[in-house]
């Protein structure tokens, strides 16, 4: 085997750590909390799904592999749940380490390539970015509604945090945002996030 | 929400399910068992990575998308190991019925669309189909190549059996089957493998 499909194959296995990284979104049926691998399937499934619903035309080989890779740097930095005021401050600087460390096990060019890939959608401007940030919100609400809230009551996560948060999917989508609108009053209504 | 968008999401929610059907293959460093969505993951990216190996060109979103939902199935069928000879007699039978229930949740376009690529997924006559494969059939041999062959020790595999679904791989990359050739002969050398 040649040097390049070593390390191609080093980063493969590698990255298999991802699948036991968990967030703090349960399954569907009040199930389990999920873990970083099936997260970012599942959002790359109704990437392709829902592109319809883009703001902008998406080439959506992009964006399905920004949603695939965007939490790999969470093998070392840990999953930063997205309400933990005191975890996002140090975020930035535990995921650039990872980010370092990881892809340099691939070859030079598919490092930069993920790297670039990576920090595209960390950025947020562009089309792709935008949408897979839509994802990214999106696959999480529609678990914890189908679980009735039960991650947010758990976690006391007041209306402002998730609407800071769920308001820049109109970024990436308005329909999609149109829909996470109406979830979220519903829940409002019910109780479930704190005022 | 319109009728399209709420079978739409309504397909979304029961992949979920496919996160609690468990494989058997072990995760690296001896893990827990692996599930259906980890192993689509995992494979999708590892397409993205080693396409440059595909024994033709490919279209790498059509592949990413093929081995995302290659399993949805199993949602319903379980499931099958691929060295399981009773339960492979009538898995063709039970993964037609999940497959018709599961896709009709979709609109009718993407439940053509993704039944098709279901079905070019199993035919295995192009290009996308083949290469995809190769990572169905190279994702688990890399996890238990890293455990010493634990999976197949497990269930008391033979060196046949082996062949006969690895050898497949030549027909989506010759360069990844020899990478397999190699790892197998090293696995049978240490009698990991049943005669």
């Amino acid at each position: 085997m040649d040097e390049r499909m070593k390390k191609q194959l080093s980063f493969i296995l590698e990255i298999d750590k991802e699948k036991n990284i968990f967030r703090q979104t349960s399954l569907s049926g009040h199930g389990r909390k999920e873990n970083d691998a099936e997260h970012a399937w599942h959002m790359a499934i109704m990437a392709y799904l829902l592109k319809e619903y883009s703001n902008e035309p998406v080439d959506i080989a992009r964006v399905m592999i920004m949603t695939l890779i965007h939490d790999i740097v969470e093998i070392d930095a840990g999953d930063t749940y997205a309400y933990d005021e005191e975890g996002l401050k140090s975020q930035k600087e535990r995921e650039e380490a990872a980010k370092e460390r990881i892809f340099s096990l691939l070859p030079e060019d598919q490092k930069k390539e993920m790297i670039s890939l990576f920090d595209e959608f960390e950025a947020y401007e562009t089309p792709e970015s935008r949408f897979a940030h839509a994802m990214d919100n999106f696959q999480p609400l529609l678990l914890n509604h189908s679980n009735n809230g039960g991650d947010w009551k758990e976690h006391d996560v007041d209306v402002r945090s998730v609407y800071a948060r769920q308001n820049k999917t109109a970024l990436g989508s308005e329909k999609l945002f149109a829909v996470t609108n109406s979830i979220l009053k519903e829940h409002i209504q019910n109780g479930d996030l704190k005022q």
